[in-house]
C-alpha cells in the first residue's frame, strides 16, 4: 500500500508535468518574447514558416534568405537627434577645445552656439556638410573607427542617460536572433555612414562590417612607411537613403532581399524594392515611433528626424506590417 | 593450423592494408592536388595549417579569415584580351546588327574594323569608354544579367574553342574549395565589374554575389509598372583596380583581409594592404603566367593584357608567393 501510494504520488507528479510542459515549452521556444501577440508578430511568424519549410511552394534557398534593416529609427532611436549626428557635435567640441581657432569657423560656431537653423542653412546645408567633413574626413580609417569607438564607450543618451549602444531595441535584436536561426543573412542598410556603424556592428547587432550597407565617400590609398592606409576625403559622397537604398543594396549585395525592416520615408524604396513584384515571397515592415512614454511618439513632426508619411500611406496597398511599438512590443529596450 | 593460416592470412592483410593506409588517405586527403609540390603549394599548406591551429599564436578567429581574389588572370585568362572585353565586342556587334545605323558611330567602326589604335587613343580613352557605355549602360540590371547569361552560354574563346566558363584555373579552384573548408570567407575583387561577375560567380567560383568586389557605376532607381527597376549608367565610375582596390575592399568588406591573390601590377596595392603591417599573419601570391603551351606566358607584354611589373619587383622584400603555372601546376584547366 506505502509502494503504492508512492507510486500514484510519482504518477500524479508525471502526469502534472507531463501537462504543464507544453505549455512551458511554448513560452521558452516563443523567438519572439518582447512582441505582444497580434498580426505583426504573426505576420513576421508566419512568413519565416513558409519561406523555410521545404517543399512549400513559398521556399527560399537559403543563399536567397537576405534580410535588411534600417537602422536609424528600426533598430534603436533617432531622437532627440540621429546618434552619428550626436557624435559629430561631440567632435566638434573636442576638437574645438585641442584647437581654439576652430571656434571662429562659421559653422562650428553656428554648432557651438546651437543655432541650427544657420547650419541647415542653404540647398546644400554647407554648414552641416562642413560639421561633417571636420568630423569624417582628412584622416585615416583607423583614426577614424578610434574615434567613434571611444565616443561609443563614454557619452550618454541626452534622455535616457545610458550609453548610446545599450538603446537597441530588443524585439528587433530577436528579429535579427531569429532570422539568422532561420538560414537567413542579416544587413543593415541605413543612411549612416558604413565606417561609423561597422565600428560596433558586429558587437551589437551581430552584424560583421561585410553585412553593413551605409553611406560612403572616397578613401584614398597611401603606403605610409607604418604600413598602408586609407584616408577619408568628403569627395565622391554616396548617400545610402531613399532611391539610394536599393542602389546600395544592389552594390554591395547584388541580389535583392526577401524582407525589409524600415521607419521612415527614406526607406519608402527599399521596402518597394523588396516587395514589388519579387519573385520570391517578401515580407516589408514598418516600425512605427508611437509611444512617447517608453521612447518617442511622431510621425511627421519637424523637431523629429524620421519622417514617416509617404510609407505610411502606401503601406495598405503594399500589404506592408505596421508595428506600433506602444502596442506590439511589450519591451522596448534590453537593459531599460 | 587451416584456423591459424587463415589468421595469419587476415593478420598480414590488416597490416597491408595498414601499412599502405597513410599513403593512400594522404594522397586522398590532398587538398591542392592540381599543385606540384614545392614551395608555392608549402606556403599556402602552412599558412593555412597555422591560421586555423586553436591556441596557437598564428591562430585568426573565422570572422577575420577573408580572403581575396583578383578575376581576370588570377582565377581564370585575360588574354588575348579580357573576358568582359570579348563580351563588349560580340555585345556590339550583335547591336550592329540590330540596329545598322550604329555601325556609323565612329568608334563602333573603329571597332568593327579592328582599328585598336583609333579606340585606346586619347588620355581617356574616349572611343573605348564609349563602347562600354554602349554596352553597359541604358538598360536595367536585370536586362544587362540576361545579356550576360546568353553571352557566356554562347560564345567560345578563340583559341581553346570552349566557353568561357570553362577556362577557370583548377588549381586556384582548389584553393577557393579549401580555404572555404577552412573557415575562409572566400572575396573576388576585381577591375572587371561587378554586375558582370555576380551572373556567374556563384555557379562558377561558389562566390556568392555579395562577395564580389568589382568596378562599379551609378544605378538609378525606377518604380515602373512592372516592378522596380535599377537602370545602369556610366556615370560616377569607381574603378576597382590598383589604389582602387584597397578602397573596395574597404567600402564593400569594411576590414583588412588575410590573404590575397594576384596576377599583375593592377594588384600591387592589394598585395600591400593585405600584407603589410597587418595585425594577423598574412599571405600574398602572385600568379604568374609562364605557361605559353598551356595558357599564356608574358610578364610585361604590350601585346598582352596584365602587365607584371613592380608587383614582381616587390615580392623578395614583401614576401609574397610567386606561383610559376608552369612549374607549380600539374594542370591548367579543370576541363582541358
Amino acid at each position: 500500500m506505502v509502494a503504492g501510494s508512492v507510486r500514484k504520488f510519482w504518477l500524479a507528479l508525471a502526469v502534472a508535468l507531463f501537462l504543464l510542459a507544453p505549455q512551458g515549452a511554448v513560452a521558452a521556444d516563443d523567438p519572439l518574447p518582447s512582441w505582444n501577440e497580434g498580426p505583426a508578430k504573426a505576420a513576421i511568424l508566419d512568413f519565416v514558416g513558409k519561406v523555410t519549410e521545404e517543399g512549400s511552394p513559398a521556399f527560399v534557398p537559403e543563399t536567397e534568405r537576405i534580410a535588411v534593416f534600417d537602422n536609424d529609427g528600426t533598430l534603436w532611436p533617432e531622437n532627440p537627434m540621429p546618434f552619428q549626428a550626436a557624435f559629430a557635435v561631440d567632435e566638434i567640441r573636442r576638437l574645438a577645445e585641442e584647437d581654439p581657432k576652430l571656434k571662429e569657423d562659421p559653422p562650428v560656431a553656428a554648432l557651438l552656439a546651437g543655432d541650427m537653423a544657420k547650419l541647415l542653412a542653404g540647398p546644400h546645408h554647407d554648414g552641416l556638410m562642413r560639421i561633417l567633413a571636420l568630423t569624417h574626413a582628412g584622416l585615416t580609417t583607423d583614426e577614424f573607427r578610434a574615434r567613434v569607438s571611444d565616443w561609443i564607450a563614454s557619452a550618454t543618451h541626452p534622455r535616457f542617460g545610458v550609453a548610446y549602444d545599450k538603446l537597441t531595441y530588443e524585439p528587433m535584436q530577436e528579429v535579427l536572433r531569429y532570422l539568422r536561426a532561420n538560414g537567413f543573412k542579416t544587413y543593415i542598410v541605413s543612411g549612416g555612414g558604413a565606417d561609423f556603424m561597422r565600428v560596433w556592428s558586429e558587437r551589437v547587432y551581430g552584424v560583421p562590417s561585410e553585412q553593413v550597407v551605409g553611406s560612403t565617400a572616397q578613401v584614398v590609398y597611401e603606403l605610409r612607411e607604418t604600413g598602408p592606409v586609407l584616408v577619408k576625403t568628403f569627395q565622391h559622397l554616396f548617400v545610402d537613403d531613399k532611391a539610394g537604398k536599393p542602389a546600395g543594396i544592389h552594390a554591395f549585395i547584388g541580389k535583392r532581399p526577401i524582407a525589409a525592416f524600415g521607419n521612415s520615408d527614406g526607406d519608402k524604396e527599399m521596402l518597394e524594392y523588396v516587395t514589388i513584384a519579387n519573385p520570391h515571397p517578401s515580407l516589408g515592415v514598418i516600425v512605427r515611433h508611437t509611444d512617447a512614454e517608453r521612447e518617442y511618439q511622431y510621425d511627421v513632426n519637424p523637431k523629429s528626424s524620421g519622417t514617416l508619411d509617404e510609407a505610411l500611406k502606401a503601406a495598405p496597398e503594399r500589404g506592408w506590417i505596421i508595428v506600433s511599438m506602444k502596442d506590439d512590443w511589450n519591451r522596448i529596450f534590453a537593459a531599460h
